[in-house]
């Protein structure tokens, strides 16, 4: 039987304020949690799992977790899940240090400028990982990586691509030894860019795009080209096509 | 003063079996209800809007609106729009007729089996309209697009792209005049195929991929080619990096 005061520890940590406190975030779900215990990517704080869980069954599994696994009801499970169609697992990991991002020579970095929903920054840092993909680097405004639903839909790829937070003015300044690419509505198609080993894609904010600070310290402004009406492209869309575009031969 | 059965009736429209009794569906918020009364994509039943709302100071689109704006209060919008910080205005607009979708000679058609995610269906909707593609065939157990979340997220685009609903197996068998590309993980790299003038993408489920029944009906098996890690791609992604891919020159 959970106490009031862990389901409530628990539930807290769907806020950032909280998270950032106990340095722990919460995972849901068979599929997620089973995948960071295997990979070891995060340190398991305690899993909370129904009778459903299959873990149970998986000895070797049971034996890494030792006392840091507790059997819980289904209704228990509806309080502590951020779903409201929960599904058997929740299990709570420690938040490794915030990685200090830095620009490298031989890879691509993304830059992302105030993006505001989790489900943009899940998708962007899972399709990061599709396309090998290893640093992203935030405004220290964009939403938190540790966030439930930005954990949800990153999949596992939240424990193989580090995601910091910074001043971006600053940090662009500090990257400048790779070319900057300012992601805007009326650039140079991206078709056009010869392929790319290095640099710093940056990405703006759903509504305003990049800040014009960003934009004017660019080396090229690149855009998608549109054939349709649509005023714009999702985010994570937008992303998804860049990374794809530039990362291939 | 909006009366229960008002606010009730427009809480409702939050399901699809009360959007398909009433043939109404609700917008939100200034932006995407401004952009659907200047166009004329839906017929407006009634438009409700707190005093912040600036179309009040629009006289050509009032006299447009005559009888079917009213004016609400903070609370009562908060009662019946879906978002928990509603945004000045709710619009109710009537639902067409879900169009007869045809396989067309000349250009790219959409298939979606089993999109359950609001957002991946609306943002798959506005990425269509981005690239120039008027037509999107799903499955019957595809999410509707007069969900609220996938209004919401196609922006105005839900009034430009055709959306039709159907049996998918038997739809191939009749559309068949144009090849079928199944999307899947160990097809041909998307890279290779020639320029596509023509034919229908197939785009499978958000867990489960595409059924085996319409893989067996593609003329050719496409995948985005993978460079890291992460086990597979959001379906808006997927799809949206195809449509980048197969509409450039």
């Amino acid at each position: 039987m959970l106490s009031k005061a862990t389901i409530k520890d628990i539930q807290s940590l769907q806020h950032k304020k909280f998270r950032n406190e106990r340095k722990v975030f919460a995972a849901e779900g068979p599929k997620l949690v089973e995948e960071f215990l295997s990979t070891g990517y995060f340190d398991c704080e305690q899993v909370y799992a129904t009778a459903k869980w299959k873990g149970w069954q998986d000895e070797k599994l049971l034996s890494a977790l030792k006392e840091k696994a507790q059997l819980i009801e289904e209704f228990e499970l509806e309080k502590i899940a951020s779903y409201t169609t929960p599904n058997q697992v929740v299990a709570l990991f420690k938040i490794p240090e915030i990685p200090s991002i830095k620009a490298e020579k031989k890879s691509i970095t993304i830059l992302l400028d105030s993006i505001q929903d989790p489900g943009n920054l899940g998708t962007i840092i899972r399709t990061a990982d599709w396309f090998g993909i290893k640093n992203i680097i935030c405004s220290e405004n964009t939403v938190d990586q540790y966030n439930t639903k930005v954990v949800q839909s990153t999949m596992a790829s939240l424990g193989r691509v580090k995601v910091g937070y910074t001043d971006l003015e600053k940090w662009v300044e500090e990257n400048h030894h790779v070319p900057l690419f300012a992601t805007v509505l009326n650039g140079k198609p991206i078709g056009e860019l010869s392929p790319i080993n290095a640099g710093v894609i940056m990405i703006g904010n759903e509504a305003n795009g990049l800040s014009q600070a960003l934009i004017d310290k660019a080396d090229e402004c690149i855009t998608i080209p549109r054939l349709g009406l649509a005023e714009s492209l999702n985010a994570a869309v937008a992303t998804s096509i860049f990374l794809y575009e530039i990362t291939k031969d």
